[in-house]
């Protein structure tokens, strides 16, 4: 029961009991069994069991949430997953650089042309 | 040998026969042992088949492309993994979201002024 008085999700989803030291029950709820199955659907159980294994135990709550978004990103786009999301904010970095290059540029020019116009006038 | 002569990476890694329909003998050739095993660390080899069945054949390649990827940056941050790329990205965007209205609240106030001038000199 991971020390709770129902399995985690994990061991409703897999079928088996919760242990007390069972490595998923503080990262899966009981009442969250949606987050669980999907992250083995991408991942795989005994992956999830090493890579959680792989990260200190004050981390491992970050890792699943992570585990969890990457998992859904791999479901709504079976593609590109991650990988979809991290190009567009590429091109979105990309694109407002070029914006901000744009805009320097011409308060540059406009602070040039104060300038002269200042210079030409007295 | 999916074809080819030698056996792919896949079935080198797993030591076993590659037979000429090999899912994995396309994407992963004979002497990239290395993403293989990279992928098989975080997806295990029976996930990576349901996505690559799961995936159009003529999107497989860019399927693969991105569970390398996605993989490399799981192992390169075992916390975090592509989230922590594209948390560092939305901050990124957001920055520069932010300088562009500053500087675009510059240069309306400098025409503003500039307007200004001109009206008062005529």
């Amino acid at each position: 029961m991971g020390g709770n008085s129902s399995p985690c999700a994990s061991c409703k989803f897999l079928r088996r009991r919760c242990s007390q030291d069972c490595i998923f029950a503080p990262y899966f709820p009981s009442n969250d069994l949606c987050n669980f199955a999907i992250v083995h659907k991408v991942f795989g159980c005994s992956n999830i069991i090493k890579m959680l294994k792989d990260v200190p135990v004050d981390q491992r709550g970050d890792a699943v949430k992570s585990l969890v978004y990457e998992a859904n990103a791999r479901v709504r786009n079976p593609v590109y997953g991650c990988v979809g999301i991290i190009s567009n904010l590429e091109i979105q970095v990309s694109e407002l650089q070029m914006q901000l290059a744009v805009v320097q540029e011409e308060i540059l020019s406009i602070k040039k042309q104060q300038e002269f116009t200042f210079t030409n006038a007295i």
